[in-house]
């Protein structure tokens, strides 16, 4: 079986933003409302980040239940794991992601500040300043035989795809929020019908689920 | 975890019927024709019976790739195992599906005529004359503390809904294909409204996915 690099629960607004301006410790999404934007994902059984039972088995648990599938190993940018820029100033800060991270896999940082790994619940963070491609091969020998999750934001996404290494993509569309500026993924998803199948397709939660593969 | 009884990828005519009339050894959905209604599952990559590479990974794939996620066993109905009806007269015949059967589990077979189990690769078959209720504790204990899938056909599905065991079914609807007789799952999806929540999903193949869940 052929290791793919997967995107999943990718979401954005209608702008194509997956997080607004400002981003800052206390505010991970800068202005944009994560509480907002991932409420189609927040309502479903498969939430990693479910704490409660209960919760939607419709279309959007479908999206979430796929999250952890033959994942091996997680590639995720700097802006994911914490706010910070340049070097790193506090090593015991270890991550917006508590004691437990929902990813129960190596997780490859990309950084230009590489640091020592650490390990939290099932999750070990691992920093690298490598290029996507060779980042992507770290992350595949991690990953036993396993899918890669790509796992953002849009900016780091944006570079894989750029660099032809993304082999399935889904992205959440909140068709009812727009942000302007922040971190972008892209104008249109039209942008990629050059180099994937595309189906959209509307949820009754109201988020639009976009699918590529190629 | 609770072990859910689930059913995936139960396909039906736009008049809710699983297989036309006349099921024979040669004809297993009698005159309905399997490769119009199953086109939609034949196309995607995680497609239980593909044996090539490649298919698509839209919609329809994350319906089909579900199929195995977190399943311990499956109960079918006798018409799902074979055309035969009564005692069996040629216990020889294994069954429909191969050296090689897609379950890779338990698969306990409902019949009024039991007969001794028998494995084929990784798939053993138990016949039992049990209820609905008993029959889901059977498979439940053989499961291992996986979920129980419900194969079918229409009418074994329909007991279970009956008897109030199914947590989530999927149902895939061909909008185009009308049979008139044979095994019927429903007038309408609009049956299970007052039990089950319900979403209706067109996909762009063309088949319309009804997911219910409780």
């Amino acid at each position: 079986m052929t290791s793919l690099l997967r995107v999943h629960n990718l979401t954005v607004s209608a702008d194509g933003f997956g997080a607004g301006e400002g981003q800052s410790l206390e505010r991970p999404f800068g202005y944009a409302d994560p509480g907002e934007m991932f409420a189609w994902a927040g309502a479903t059984a498969s939430w990693p980040n479910r704490t409660d039972p209960g919760g939607s088995r419709g279309l959007d648990d479908y999206m979430t239940r796929d999250f952890g599938r033959d994942i091996g190993a997680e590639i995720m940018g700097r802006g994911k794991f914490g706010p910070q820029t340049g070097p790193w100033e506090d090593l015991d800060w270890q991550g917006w992601w508590g004691d437990e991270p929902p990813f129960g896999t190596p997780v490859l940082v990309l950084t230009h500040h590489p640091r020592p790994s650490f390990t939290l619940g099932a999750t070990t963070f691992h920093f690298t300043d490598a290029a996507p491609a060779v980042a992507l091969e770290q992350a595949r020998a991690a990953a036993g035989g396993g899918d890669v999750r790509l796992g953002g934001g849009p900016t780091t996404v944006r570079s894989f795809l750029d660099a032809g290494l993304v082999d399935t993509l889904h992205v959440a569309e909140c068709p009812d929020v727009r942000l302007g500026r922040g971190s972008r993924l892209w104008t249109s998803p039209d942008e990629l019908e050059d180099r994937y199948h595309h189906e959209a397709v509307p949820s009754p939660s109201g988020v639009v689920h976009h699918l590529f593969w190629r």
